[in-house]
């Protein structure tokens, strides 16, 4: 059988890290590279990752349509962007060259609570040219939301949801300082609340709908807030610094209610050196009902591993998928692949 | 749509619940209770449960045949055997008569492991019936095995695996008390060790092979032990009662081994009042590799309601699935079902 080809579209650090994580299994080859990058294009992808163990080298290229039409391609994953509005473009063209699509999006994680409607265009399109699409990652896509659906079921019944997930964003880079506000004064925060410049945790709706939607469940309303983790002390990571009074990050939170009481409850606060003032990073699932569930993880899955392997893990079963945009809780269970990929693919 | 209608084969602890969890869901209902109990015979379903709020109420009958042929059935839960080959011929005449099965059998979680034979049988005769079979429960079926594997989802590479489920014994009646060896001597034990007259836990190399084929890993061996937990103070629970320097209950543990390493370490020691010896009980999941994961549920996950659940939970999934013997690791996710369990059936 011949090894599950594989397009990566965005070669920043996601596309890098599945790259990586790629190429140390068996069973699958990468076919082609695209990123927009000025710096990266026309460059080795080997070169590119500083590795020098594989035989094939790939050039990276900003010519999609070169690369679609010139490789056989068996599934492509995506690594461009958080919103589905924006990756739907990308989407699109992948699907109509029918060719399976792993989408790094936040949004398409679940993109029936954001954008239904280009949910629905996404559907009959994967059908149409038979292929499946999923968006998957750590959160959304695993922790505050697959792994929940999980637990609930071993419940007879469900009156409330608590989700945790308390991460440090001491190992980040940049880019991830700059866009959780790490180091900025309070001034500053709201200066760019104000002028809707800090995102923060994309994928709350994604999350709260997708666990509404498997529980069988109608929600009444969705409400989300952010504040700023202001510092008492002075914190410094490799990338981030904070003086006291400033932001060591910020904290987001979440409800989805039923006749006005919340059913669905997340917490979701990121910063830098979180243990200076105590805080106890880890992902905690409460669940009241029958029987109650108390989950943790201590300390939190690592976010960027834990979406680089989430993204590799699925391609088997999205390849072996109905055709359709699926989500997590269509396909079967995520596990770590260990052995040949191949061996994974339904040959039926 | 009709109600999904469930056969309930089995009347003991776990198809009353079963019973008792369905009768409070929408959009199902029980067409067929069969027990082979002298004292159920004849009796009302409703009376035996000591409920009064079902409109319809079922005479528990001990003729499978009669049932079957007279009712129209989307699946039957079989709740009368801990191992596949004491269910087999029943999962056959349910297979034969064109319904899906779901069995509460601990073997059935996995019974490639146990069973290679059986299992081939069932799933030409599921495929040529054109029904689904599904083995379930909270353990095997889902705390040492399926969250596992959910876990590893979210990892690069899997070096070792170490599970451990510590739960009480004190909600529990006299015929666990027995299984378990609660209360009885240390001659007492190694007599019964001896007579191969002490179970245990049953469920270990389902879990241990559920995790290795899911992960594509080939174990070389796989090896279990049974020690007794000796209590060095008084115990009493309501229908147990253990002097000091007899047993609490029994300590099992397994191990599924590559190249003589131990990959899939697993440890469940069952006893009644644990507290009183320091013993916190819960659900432990470590998993070394990238990254690591560290997770636990204190305390355990409720054994009792969490197989009900299991086995009610999965009903939509099986009706959906393809034809043939499933695990869990072929389904969707499992899930509480807080809606019309019609809504979560697939109409395509």
């Amino acid at each position: 059988m011949e090894n599950v080809k594989v397009l990566i579209w965005g070669f920043g650090a996601m596309g890098k890290g599945i790259t990586e994580m790629l190429l140390g299994k068996k069973g699958v080859e990468i076919v082609g590279v695209c990123d927009l990058n000025p710096k990266l294009i026309g460059r080795s992808f080997k070169e590119s990752l500083e590795i020098t163990t594989v035989d094939k080298d790939i050039i990276i290229s900003d010519d999609i349509d070169d690369i679609i039409n010139n490789n056989v391609i068996d599934i492509a994953i995506i690594a461009t962007d958080s919103y589905t509005r924006n990756s739907y473009p990308k989407i699109e063209k992948i699907v109509k060259a029918g060719i399976n699509v792993i989408s790094t999006a936040e949004e398409m994680a679940y993109p029936y609570a954001n954008e239904p409607k280009l949910a629905e265009n996404m559907s009959l399109l994967a059908k149409k040219h038979n292929v499946t699409i999923l968006g998957t990652g750590i959160n959304p896509g695993f922790v505050m939301d697959y792994l929940v659906i999980a637990l609930t079921g071993v419940m007879e019944n469900v009156q409330k949801i608590q989700v945790s997930r308390v991460n440090s964003l001491s190992p980040f880079g940049p880019t991830v300082m700059d866009e959780q506000g790490v180091g900025i004064t309070v001034e500053q925060y709201n200066e760019r609340v104000k002028n809707n410049d800090l995102a923060g945790h994309v994928g709350f709706k994604e999350s709260v709908f997708m666990i509404a939607d498997a529980l069988g469940i109608k929600l009444d309303s969705f409400d989300q807030q952010m504040k700023p983790i202001i510092s008492s002390v002075y914190r410094k990571s490799k990338y981030g610094e904070v003086k006291e009074g400033n932001l060591a990050g910020i904290d987001m939170t979440a409800q989805g209610f039923i006749d006005n009481d919340v059913f669905i409850d997340m917490q979701h606060p990121q910063q830098i050196e979180p243990e200076l003032e105590g805080t106890n990073t880890g992902d905690y699932i409460k669940l009241y009902g029958k029987p109650e569930v108390n989950m943790s993880i201590q300390p939190e899955i690592d976010g960027g591993i834990g979406t680089i392997s989430m993204c590799v893990n699925m391609i088997p079963h999205v390849i072996n998928s109905k055709p359709g945009l699926k989500t997590m809780i269509d396909l079967p269970v995520p596990r770590a692949i260990l052995g040949d990929i191949r061996d994974l693919i339904d040959r039926e």
